[in-house]
C-alpha cells in the first residue's frame, strides 16, 4: 500500500493519527533549516506537509524539487494558521519518514492555472500541461457529462451498441480517412465520419432506441478548433416523429445542465425556423442571448438614388442599443472591421439617433431625417440607437449582419458565458446547391427525409431549392450542438435521393446497397440526432477551444506534437501493404 | 406519435383500453376468412393482434407478409386461450385499424432462434440476423456488462478518459494498421493496438485511477474467433502495487457476475504462478473446473529400456477418472486424436486401471504392474480410472497433454458453461525468447516491471527465461479475459528493456521518446489490466464465439460481408493521399 489516504482527504478529525501519503511536490517553502513546507498535491487535493527539525539531514542531502513524487508518513497535525481556500487547509503532516519515488527533471513551464508555457510547449508535454488543475478540471467536467448523458440514456430505454471503426469509404461530403488492408491487397477500409448508416440498420433490426458516445473521423483541411478525430453523441430511435425527437433530447440537454451546472430551465426551448434563423440573424445557428435582429430594408431603400443600395440584392440593419453617441473614430474602426477580408464588405452605412431624437447618417446627401425616420421605425430603434445597414450581394450581406451583431453583442458584453439559451433550429431545407462542384448535395446527409408533403417536388430539380427537410439543430449560444433528421425508410425514395445529388444508380448500389437492401425487408419510420460532444464540453466549461476539453488533442495540421504523429513508416511496412509512397513531384 | 405502447408491455390491467402499437409481423396465422392472427413484435417483445370480420376484406386486399412494419391500433382484450410463455400472453389486441408503415420482402432465412441460414448469408444480412432473440439477447448481455463495468469503476474513482485513435506507429510484437495522412503527404498515422502509453501518461500526469471501453485494433492475421478491431476494459491506476490491483478487479468481476448472473463468489479467486500452471495444466490458462492436473513422470520412467520414454524430454499423464474401462476403440479413437496435426503427437500410452485393481497398459513390454502402480500412485489414479501418458519434446508434449486433459474433460461433462471458475495467473516471465526472430521478446509487453529483486538479471543476458514479471491474467474457464502488469516507471530501467529487447537507444526514443521524457519529470507507480470486452461477454453468455456478441463483426478474412469491405478506392483518393497500389506481381 503506498498510500493510507489521498491528498484531498484529511480533516481536523484525522488530528493524531499516523497517515501515508503518496504525490507530487507542488512547492517547497523552507522557511528555516529546521522547517520546511511542501505542498503534496494529486487528483484530490493538496496536504501540507511539515518537514522539521528531525528532518532536516535528510532533506539537506536529498533536496526536494518541484514535481519530485514522494511518499511520506508522519502525524496529522492542527496547523497553526489554517488556509480557509482548501478542504484540507485546517492540518498539515508533521512528516517523520519520507521516500523519494522518483525525482524530476524542472518543467519546462510552471504547473499553475496561469502557466508560462506556449501553446506548443504545452502540447509536446501535454503529460505535464495535463496536471495543470484548469485542464484537470475540463477533463473531469468531460467524464461527468458523460456519464449523466449516460445515465439519462439508459434510463430512457437507449441500448448503447458498439459500431464498427473499420468500415467501407463512400466519400459524400467529407473526405475519409482510409486504412490500407494487409488481407485484401490494394483494398481500403475507411475510418467512420459518423456511425450514420449502422445506427439505421439497427434501427432496421428493431433495436429501437440507440446510442454511443463515439468517435468519429473527417480528413478535412484543419480550422482553428477542429479535430481530425472527434468524439459525438450519436442516437437515433423507431416509431418516431421529429416532436418525439426534440422533445426526447431537449430532456436530455435540460438533464445535464441540471447534474452539471446546476441550472434549470423551466420553459421550452424555443423553435425556430430555418428561413426565419436566416432572416432575423443571418445563420442557422443563432445566438439568441441578445435580440438586435436583423431587418431588411431592401425595399424601403431601393430607387432613391443612392447607388450602393439601388445595386444591392439585399440591404439589412441592425439597431444598436445606446451605442446612438458612437464617435466618428468609433464608426471608423466599425467600417475598417466590416472591411476586413474575413467579413468581406465594402462599407458601413450608419443612423445615430441621438438622445434628443436628431437622425445623423452617413448618406444624408441621399437620405432625409424623413426617411431616416422609417428607417428607424423599420429597425425599432429608439433615441440613443445606433443604426448599423450593411448592402450588397445577398448571401455574403447576410453573412456580413450575422458577424457584425455578434461583433457588437460581444462590445456590449450581451455575450455572457455564464448564461445559457439553448434552441431548436428546424424546417431546414434539404437540399442545398455546391458551386464549386455545380450541383445539389444534401444539407445535412443523404438520409435525411425531405417533409412528406414536399415529396412531389423531387420530380422537379428546379423545385430543390424549396424542399424542406424533417431536420433540426439545437443551438446553444450562437453554436451548433447537436443536429439530426428523421431519416428516409423507403427504398424508392432513398433511390431518388441519391439520384437527385447525381449518383447513379450503380453508384448508389456499390456505395450503399446494403442499405437500400434493408430498406426492403420491414425498415421502421426512424430518425435521430447527433451531439458534438467535445463542443458541449467545451460550451459547458465555458471556453472557446475544443482542445481544452480533450486528453490529447492534435494541432492546426492535424499532428500529435508529442507522439510526433504521424510518422513515416517503414518500407518493410508499406510492402506488406502492397502501397507505395508518391513523392510530390511525381503527382502533376 | 406512432405507438401508445409497446409489445412487451400490455397486461390485463389494460383491458378495455385502445391502444395503438407499432412492429413487426412475427407469424400470420389466418384461421378462417373471419379471423386472423398475427404476432407483432418488437425489441420489448411480441403482442398477438386479432383481426376480425370487419378487417378481413382490408386484409384480403393487402396480405401481410413476415416481417412487415405494422402500426395498428384496436382494443386490449382479454385471450380466451392464454398463453403463460409471453409475458402479454394473457391479451391480445382486437384491431380496428391498420396501417402498413412499410412491406418486406421475404427474408432470405428465418427470423427465428433456429434460423435456417448459414454463417456467410447471415452475415450478408446482419440487419435481419440481429432481428433474431438470440442475437438480440447477446447485445442486450454485452450493453448490461458495459453498464455494469462502468458503474463499478464509477464508484471506484476511475475517470473514462478518451484517449486518440489516430496515433504513431510504433510496431512491437503485433502489426499496426495504419491510415496515410494527407496532410502530412508520406507519413501515416497508426490505430491503436492499446490506449497503453497514453494510460500511462495519464497516470504520470497525476489522473490517479482511469477507464476506458474502447475499441483496439490488431492486423494480425485472423484465426477463428478473432476480429481486426476488437473492445477493451482497459484501466490504470497509480500508487499502487500488484496486490491492490488484483482486489479492486477482482472486485470488478465479482460484481459484473452478480449484476448479470445473480452469481455470488464467497471466496477470493485462486492464484496460480505461471510455473505452476504449466506444470499442473499444461498452460497459462488453466481451466480449473476440474482436476485432471499433469503428472510429471520423466524421471519416473526413464532409463528403463523404453526408447520412447528414453528419448524423450517430457513424460507426462494424466488420470482419467472412471475411464478404466475404456474400450480399445475408444483408445485407438484417443489415440487418433493426439496423433492429428493440431496436436501433433507420435503416440498414446496408456494405462487401465481396473475395478479390480489389476493394471493393463500399452508399454506391458516394458513396465510390468509393480512399476505401473508406482506410475498410478504419482498419477493419484484409482481403480476404476484410466491413466493418459504422453511424451516427446518438452513444449509440443505439455501443449499436447494440456488440450488432451481439456478434451478428456469435454468428454466427461466437466466443462459445464454455466460453471464460472476465475482464477489469477501471476509471475509470468518478463521475457520469452523468440525462436524465429532469435530474439528476446516481452512476453506481456515492453512496459511491463520485473519483479524488483530480480532487476539485477537484466545485466546478464543469459539470466532472461529466469526473470519474472510483476504480471497477471484473470483467467475464467480456460479463457484469459484479463491481463496486466506493474509498470516500469524509471526512464533508465525503461532504457534497458528497451535495450533488451534489441532497440538501439535512437529507436527506442524515435519511438518512445515521449514516454521516456515523461518517466524524467515525476512519473509515479503505477499498473493497470486490460479485459477482452467481447470475450468476457461472449463466456458470460455462455457462447464459444466473440462473433455473437459484436452487432457488425467481419469474418475470418477481416472483410464486413454486408458493408462488402473493405474495398478499392477512386485514383483521385489514391492521388490525394499520395500512394500508389503496388501490384502483386511488383513485389518480388
Amino acid at each position: 500500500m503506498y498510500r493510507t489516504h489521498t491528498c484531498g482527504e484529511l480533516r481536523m478529525e484525522q488530528v493524531g493519527q499516523q497517515v501515508t501519503l503518496a504525490g507530487w511536490t507542488q512547492t517547497v517553502r523552507k522557511l528555516h533549516k529546521a522547517v520546511t513546507f511542501v505542498d503534496l498535491r494529486d487528483r484530490y487535493g493538496i496536504t501540507q506537509l511539515l518537514f522539521g527539525e528531525s528532518m532536516s539531514d535528510r532533506l539537506e542531502k536529498e533536496p526536494l524539487g518541484r514535481e519530485f513524487v514522494l511518499q511520506v508518513t508522519g502525524i496529522v497535525t492542527e496547523r497553526t494558521s489554517k488556509n480557509s481556500n482548501i478542504p484540507t487547509g485546517d492540518i498539515e503532516i508533521t512528516v517523520t519518514d519520507l521516500k523519494i519515488l522518483n525525482a524530476a527533471k524542472t518543467p519546462p513551464f510552471t504547473i499553475q492555472d496561469d502557466t508560462d508555457g506556449g501553446d506548443e510547449l504545452r502540447m509536446k508535454y501535454r503529460y505535464l500541461d495535463l496536471r495543470r488543475n484548469a485542464v484537470k478540471q475540463n477533463l473531469e467536467l468531460r467524464y461527468r457529462v458523460n456519464r449523466s448523458v449516460r445515465n439519462f440514456l439508459d434510463t430512457r430505454g437507449f441500448m448503447d451498441i458498439e459500431t464498427p471503426f473499420l468500415i467501407k469509404s463512400t466519400p459524400e461530403g467529407a473526405r475519409d480517412f482510409v486504412v490500407p488492408s494487409r488481407m485484401n491487397a490494394n483494398e481500403f477500409y475507411a475510418l467512420p465520419q459518423s456511425p450514420q448508416t449502422f445506427k439505421q440498420l439497427l434501427m432496421v433490426s428493431g433495436y429501437d432506441r440507440y446510442y454511443q458516445i463515439v468517435k468519429c473521423f473527417r480528413d478535412e483541411d484543419l480550422r482553428a478548433d477542429r479535430q481530425p478525430e472527434f468524439t459525438q453523441i450519436d442516437c437515433e430511435m423507431c416509431f418516431v416523429e421529429q416532436e418525439d425527437i426534440l422533445n426526447n433530447f431537449e430532456d436530455m440537454v435540460k438533464h445535464v445542465f441540471k447534474e452539471i451546472k446546476g441550472l434549470e430551465f423551466n420553459e421550452p426551448f424555443p423553435r425556430m425556423t430555418f428561413d426565419d434563423a436566416m432572416e432575423f440573424y443571418g445563420n442557422d445557428k443563432p445566438d439568441i442571448r441578445f435580440e438586435m435582429k436583423l431587418v431588411n430594408l431592401t425595399d424601403t431603400v431601393k430607387g432613391q438614388g443612392f447607388k450602393v443600395f439601388d445595386e444591392a440584392e439585399l440591404v439589412v440593419a441592425i439597431s444598436v442599443k445606446g451605442c446612438g453617441e458612437y464617435t466618428r473614430k468609433q464608426l471608423d474602426e466599425l467600417t475598417d472591421w466590416v472591411k476586413r477580408p474575413q467579413i468581406g464588405m465594402n462599407g458601413l452605412i450608419y443612423v445615430r439617433y441621438g438622445a434628443d431624437g436628431s437622425l445623423k447618417s452617413s448618406v444624408d446627401k441621399f437620405f432625409d431625417e424623413t426617411k431616416l425616420k422609417t428607417w428607424a421605425e423599420k429597425a425599432n430603434a429608439q433615441p440613443g440607437d445606433l443604426i448599423l445597414v450593411l448592402a450588397g450581394r445577398e448571401e455574403r450581406t447576410r453573412k456580413a449582419m450575422s458577424e457584425l451583431r455578434l461583433e457588437m453583442g460581444e462590445r456590449l458584453g450581451l455575450r455572457n458565458k455564464n448564461e445559457f439559451k439553448p434552441l431548436w433550429v428546424i424546417d431546414f431545407p434539404l437540399f442545398e446547391y455546391a458551386e464549386e462542384e455545380n450541383r445539389w448535395v444534401a444539407r445535412h446527409h443523404p438520409f435525411t427525409s425531405p417533409k412528406p408533403e414536399q415529396i412531389a417536388l423531387m420530380d422537379d430539380r428546379s423545385k430543390y431549392g424549396q424542399i424542406k427537410a424533417n431536420a433540426y439543430d439545437i443551438v446553444l449560444n450562437g453554436t451548433e450542438i447537436g443536429g439530426g433528421s428523421i431519416r428516409i425508410f423507403q427504398r424508392d425514395l432513398q433511390e431518388k435521393m441519391f439520384a437527385a445529388l447525381g449518383m447513379t444508380p450503380e453508384e448508389a448500389n456499390h456505395k450503399f446497397g446494403f442499405l437500400l437492401g434493408a430498406f426492403e425487408y420491414g425498415a421502421p419510420p426512424h430518425g435521430g440526432i447527433a451531439f458534438g460532444f467535445d463542443r458541449l464540453c467545451s460550451l459547458l466549461g465555458g471556453s472557446e477551444s475544443i482542445r481544452d476539453f480533450i486528453a490529447f488533442p492534435k494541432n492546426n495540421s492535424g499532428r500529435d506534437v508529442m507522439l510526433d504523429a504521424p510518422s513515416s513508416i517503414d518500407q518493410a511496412q508499406l510492402n506488406e501493404l502492397k502501397i507505395a509512397l508518391v513523392k510530390e513531384q511525381q503527382v502533376q
